[in-house]
């Protein structure tokens, strides 16, 4: 896929919602329990109640690896779901890996080759061997970590170094890289201010956001700061919709959660596309 | 586990040897391939073939993900072989994971728990919350990623931060979190003149080293500087013995290789037994 592509899909659903499907037994609804991939069957219809309001899905690998074998069947049967039934959506292996050269590409290889993922995410703090493995990956996207959404990004990611904090180290450090091109970024939304920095680093980049809603970031604010002309943001909201109920019109309320989000980002594009052609006046 | 239990097995070995268990199928003996489940099968003739020379095995998870289901399937087999088999031997899952709190959670129960590895890597860019769901699990590891060997290690964690360069900041501030006893550090081999450095901040925890052999660090400066006095030192080899021959004589080579470095070990342990001695007269 292309960021054009996914531009396009983008205008044509009026949306730029990232579904996380991050699936604990322990949340899913009972009667799905008997079934015999529980997980699956709930991605499943998630899938299927939402898939036009969204355009993107990220399951998140320590969801399915905590359930050993039988997860890492329920995360391929997924991913082939979704690149069969409706290949024009973005899949994202939410994996954060990173490891010395060779090892970097056996989880390229993993996630962009075998399972046939768009993108994945990963770690920066081992640097730029660690990193471009992933950015060989023709026609795929590698996402890396910059200002993630928790308390413990105060620790590392805004330490002042000499090129400025942390994350705008990662951001300027990894434009250098080569295939960088394939790279987009992780900008958690609870950290609104932030995105203009990020923005006169890198105005072109898709910006995988996470912490909207649970976390508490705020989607105007984050729009507000971090839209560029092709949007350039992929929201990202998991357990406020696909928890929204434990019962059996789970698929139905997921729907209702995701169509709010999709309503409220419809909003935020015809305002932008508003303000740019009140600008061209 | 306990440190205590580790340093005596090391005693009574007379190594501090770790063996890499990065199993690469166009890397292993063509007559493998016919067993039904040839990265097992390698495992368990490198295991049974080193074990009274090594204190630690160490498989990298993405070796194993880039196979995946089957993959896994190999992974729990080397790892319930080992913990049948030989449960003095300290596992290492060099995983590098981190994430959100209720994610890295999800992580520390499928390696730690199901799993029933003794330790796993983790990398610290996320900060305290991410790091702290793997420290809470009782008598187990957490070997955090502080300076690695790899070139990329200068692209950001020798970046000076305000409380010096950034693998000091995480060494630093990795001892402020909850059940801080529980971490270890992975240092690379490669930059043996910095080990004076981790050992100001990290003075009595084990370091992981990788980068002896294949990656040019060496031996002997590492212990020269890394050195504590109960060893505090895991010497990771994986190429270097796992690779030593292709043929049916596969696991005996590796031996030889194992042999060579525990030899190694050995004359090192006891010199700086001796100088031990030689400092109370």
């Amino acid at each position: 896929m292309t960021t054009q592509q996914l531009y396009v899909q983008i205008l044509k659903k009026k949306s730029f919602l990232c579904i996380g499907l991050d699936v604990d037994l322990n949340k899913i609804p009972t009667h799905l329990l008997n079934t015999e991939d529980p997980i699956f069957e709930f991605n499943k219809a998630i899938i299927d109640a939402t898939h036009d309001l969204a355009v993107a899905y990220k399951p998140n690998t320590a969801f399915y690896e905590a359930y050993g074998i039988k997860g890492w069947r329920s995360l391929e049967k997924t991913i082939n779901y979704l690149n069969q039934k409706h290949p024009e959506i973005f899949t994202i292996a939410d994996a954060k890996r990173g490891d010395i050269g060779n090892t970097s590409a056996m989880y390229a290889k993993a996630f962009l080759e075998d399972l046939a993922f768009d993108s994945v995410t990963v770690a920066p703090y081992m640097g730029k061997d660690s990193v471009e493995p992933f950015l060989a990956v023709k026609d795929k996207f590698t996402i890396l970590l910059a200002l993630t959404s928790n308390e413990g990004a105060f620790d590392f990611q805004t330490q002042k170094t000499g090129h400025g904090e942390l994350y705008k180290t990662v951001l300027t450090t990894s434009k250098t890289w080569e295939n960088s091109d394939n790279l987009m970024y992780v900008i958690g939304a609870t950290k609104a201010e932030y995105f203009t920095e990020v923005r006169k680093i890198v105005p072109n980049s898709f910006l995988l956001v996470p912490g909207v809603g649970a976390q508490g970031g705020s989607l105007h604010e984050v729009c507000r700061y971090g839209m560029n002309d092709t949007v350039g943001l992929l929201i990202n909201s998991s357990r406020g919709i696909i928890y929204a109920s434990k019962g059996e019109d789970f698929a139905e309320k997921a729907r209702e959660e995701a169509k709010k989000m999709q309503q409220e980002m419809e909003t935020i594009l015809l305002d932008a596309q508003l303000a740019k052609a009140l600008n061209i006046i």
